[in-house]
């Protein structure tokens, strides 16, 4: 017989029943029956009941265990006794009478308990992991995370891409964020970054000729803490591919987030044919890049409706004479909901620094589409109407105004579209609703600095005749802030996934773009040159994406926050609570870092 | 038409003839036959002959193509002439006549060919990685690292485990090397720490009930370069396992590796049935606890021959009465070595410091086994006899003797044995030989501090009663030196892949141990508080390795250098030259992270 065990906790059924077995686990849930003692044993695979009484020689070791002791059992299977089955578990129709029992690692007192819902502070839930780590949904979870990343590998795997690992202890690079550093013993004064991503690496690897790179890759950014995002380290699911398009890389993408989404979903379902919206049709259509589709709202510009000589509306006139626009929100089914709906709306607008948004109900008089209230009666029937048409609202509707300069309209609409949706609940959740946002604009007009400059990633390839992109002349302000890039993000619910890119992978291209935004030659080597060298060495054209796996796991999960799909996260405070990190460093370890501390003055 | 390739340069075959194409890729070489040009254009999966001449209007694009300038070309695929295949290359009997040409990536002057075999120095190789990369060697030894690690993750799965993400900002860890620093941004004065190894992160999975673990682990020691580890980090393959006993580890890892082994093996044999060897047999057999085993030369304890009263070579009779050993070491077939030969080994030894290498070279004199040699008057025939019984030594062969304490007697026996082995070219190299050393010695005597010590690792299972352990007195040193660890190492043609062992999870025994070592609970407590808290809340037995895929990579791909088989290595002073790491840091960012340097001063 094994020394722990000859099944898990899992694996017995009726079948299994006169057999003697040895089982491990950990005592779940100890109940004392008036000296009967039920132990319910947990492991990793599952649960079963265990039974012991005072005809056991094992009984008084038993009578000593406490919950969460781990302990070794040897028993015979029996049927549980009719009516006392549990048809929740695998194993619930069997139990184990208990002969002999071995105590592996007793548990002192617990600071949290593992049977049982109750809700813990996340500190403590953090700093003994290792038992919160135990209960049954965080469990599911992080087996669940290993799943989607194992099935996201394989599916990459059979679409032809290949795996790497690039280098953790490495240069800083030009993503923006702030680097965590490394000083280097071997060279004083000089320091490592860890990656915020490979991006640099996974494209060398597409100029060194490997063609179909992905990575799960761990990145390491030095922010404050977010909800969906740990302080300090995360994975991406990398990909790039030489040789490609832009459709390309939607071709390669799209099915492995479809098929894994839809292997984990629960039954929920997935967009089958992501749409590619364009970003300025997003921004119009939804007030946002990331929009979540679930939401069937789709905004309206009503600027023109707006203008019109026989429209009396001052405020929104004002607006639109200096150069704004309208942006009408549909509100389905919103006639019939009381006044405190419209202040509700009313009073979020206020908190988002607008006005108030202007509504008109749509109602049915006598079989004419009627709009009433604040507004609607410096509103002509025939605009009226149209602006029914224009938002495909009916009667029974509610329509909402959003007005200012176009980025702002838009933006307050899109939170609109979401606040009215979710009051309404208008929102099939039961989904998965992916799209592609796509051309991005290049460049966007720097109102601060009175200069174009980059819009998103200057790193990008600009989706424009090479040649005469060259040409272009800097003054060209209209031609240039049309350019779009060969740049998209994949958005699913209403969550950015990742942005991705084709990459400009042609040093001319390369520095024409930075010239056009107003950066030298000396701007791109320093923050770009061991890039910008391997790109006159012979560069394939390449691109690729880069969708965060905390983030699909914690949508797969439904979970809102990321310490619910992280094996060993850090506190908000970027705190290892579990293992003291971080921690002090030794007078010695400074020294041979070439390093001292630098402390900010205790204030008095 | 795809805007790249219809077809991959390893794609096209007899079979396509007459097919327009489109290809992309690398200018591989170029040849330019009277007015006639081929190019062999090379991508990452395979190359392709295309040929172009003065009648096609692609003439003059070509003309002006250099090596390694990425170009897209269509073309008509047709049979090369009779006499011109190239049975090497799986294209070698078709090539692409080329209409269209367009330069994609053009590049400048290459500061290491491509092209050809020739040695350049690895700082160049290093700085011009991507380059380096392109070449078939390098390129097939990086792809050959993919696939080991996806056979050993598919094998691993396929085993019942399951993968998880440690954490890689952590704290510092008893592991023994040099740690990596990362200073806290939000927590002035204090530092994170690198992963040596997720040695208490995959001890806690296993407290937190996940049973089964692993992970293709980046670890990190700021250790200096060896040939066969990298600067800065590496990977291991970890695995750690709850309810096991030592023999259920080397159940699970044994066919993962051999199997391994055999997927990638060239054809070498494979161990079947990894030999388990006792610590203290590897070093008296072997001289070193990671033996060779594709040596067949075996040692032997000579020390009660060379103690005989009729045996009269006072050299190794002083180390005897010393307390010393003499060991043995068969030179299969060494009597017809000319004298260089033993110069040789005697040279080596004193090299090792020793006063050289004793030796007898067996004759068949007139049907008697003769000893010759400087040695062998001293010793009567009948001992000479014994020897070559005891060594398994007959005419024609030689024996070296090791003699002095027996941690250097072995020691310089096992470097012997190798010299020996290749120097008669005794090893049969096409195996990979695999051997477990089993039952390593829990304590050791320090002869420095002349007290009780660990010898390897302090947090292994002691292979002992735990209440006899318990109940062990201190003074007893007869008994405490002869306990043995539950721990082990796995060895292939004498490379240590990993150490592993049964972990003590139970925090009073493990309390007892350290005060066997005169260690009080405050020196656990410091070192391994997080822990030892964790052991006290229901830990199950549990124990582990971590084979070194570098190592394991460097095996199947049968290099020496650890830079031939890693994608962006670092180089020996631990600098990334391409990406140029470490650097400064701006006076901002050492700020922020509230550091200063303190660099040494410039000697005058």
């Amino acid at each position: 017989m094994h020394r722990y065990r000859t099944h898990t906790c899992g694996a017995l059924r009726p079948s299994d029943v006169g057999q003697t077995v040895r089982l491990s686990g950990w005592c779940h849930r100890i109940r004392d029956h008036g000296g009967v003692l039920f132990i319910d044993l947990r492991d990793h695979y599952g649960r079963t009941q265990c039974v012991v009484d005072s005809d056991s020689k094992a009984f008084q070791g038993a009578n000593l265990a406490r919950s969460e002791w781990v302990i070794r059992l040897d028993g015979r299977v029996r049927t549980r006794p009719a009516g006392t089955e549990n048809p929740d578990l695998p194993t619930g129709t069997i139990e184990v009478y208990i002969d002999d029992l071995e105590v592996l690692g007793p548990a002192g007192e617990l600071p949290v308990p593992v049977f049982g819902d109750q809700e813990y502070p996340e500190e403590t839930r953090l700093k003994y992991r290792f038992l919160d780590l135990r209960r049954d949904k965080l469990h599911a979870n992080i087996m669940k995370r290993g799943a989607i990343i194992d099935s996201l590998r394989r599916r990459m795997r059979e679409g032809g891409f290949f795996e790497f690992q690039t280098p953790i202890l490495t240069a800083s690079s030009p993503e923006g964020a702030r680097d965590y550093l490394v000083p280097s013993r071997v060279h004083p004064g000089k320091f490592y970054a860890l990656p915020q991503a490979p991006q640099q690496f996974k494209q060398l690897t597409m100029i060194a000729g490997f063609d179909r790179y992905f990575q799960i890759a761990p990145c390491f950014r030095d922010e404050d803490a977010r909800a969906d995002r740990s302080p300090g380290e995360f994975y991406q699911l990398d990909i790039e591919m030489s040789f490609v398009t832009q459709e390309d890389v939607f071709q390669s993408v799209e099915p492995v987030l479809r098929s894994v989404f839809e292997e984990f979903a629960d039954g929920k379902r997935v967009t089958k044919d992501f749409p590619r919206i364009p970003y300025a049709e997003a921004m119009l259509k939804y007030g946002v890049d990331k929009p979540d589709l679930r939401n069937p709202l789709i905004i309206a510009d009503v600027t023109d409706l707006f203008a019109r000589e026989d429209v009396a509306f001052k405020a929104f006139k004002g607006v639109i004479a200096s150069g704004g626009v309208v942006r009408a929100i549909p509100a389905t089914g919103a006639a019939g909901q009381s006044r405190s709906f419209f202040d509700k709306l009313n009073d979020f607008a206020r908190s988002e620094g607008a006005p108030g948004l202007g509504y008109i109900v749509f109602e049915d008089v006598d079989g004419v589409l009627t709009g009433k209230g604040p507004i609607a009666k410096f509103i002509p029937a025939e605009v009226q109407a149209s602006i029914a048409e224009t938002t495909g609202t009916k009667a029974g509707d509610a329509v909402f105004f959003s007005a200012g300069t176009e980025a702002k309209a838009a933006a307050l609409a899109g939170k609109a579209r979401n606040r009215i949706a979710d009051e309404l609940n208008l929102s099939d959740k039961d989904q998965f609703a992916f799209c592609w946002i796509t051309d991005f604009p290049m460049y966007e007009w720097n109102e601060d600095d009175k200069k174009i400059d980059f819009s998103h990633n200057p790193f990008s390839m600009p989706n424009f005749d090479r040649e005469a992109f060259l040409a272009l002349d800097p003054a060209d302000e209209k031609t240039i802030l049309g350019i779009k890039a060969f740049q998209y993000d994949i958005v699913c619910n209403g969550t950015e996934l990742s942005s991705g890119a084709i990459r400009n992978h042609r040093p001319d291209v390369m520095e024409k773009a930075f010239g056009i935004a107003g950066y030298g030659v000396e701007v791109l080597e320093e923050k770009f040159g061991g890039m910008l060298n391997a790109l006159k060495l012979g560069a394939p054209p390449h691109g690729g994406i880069a969708p965060g796996i905390d983030r699909i796991v914690m949508l797969l999960c439904g979970e809102q926050n990321l310490r619910e799909v992280v094996l060993f996260p850090m506190n908000q405070r970027a705190e290892d609570l579990m293992m003291g990190a971080p921690a002090e460093a030794t007078p010695k370890q400074l020294r041979e870092l070439h390093i001292r501390l630098n402390l900010p003055e205790k204030s008095a």
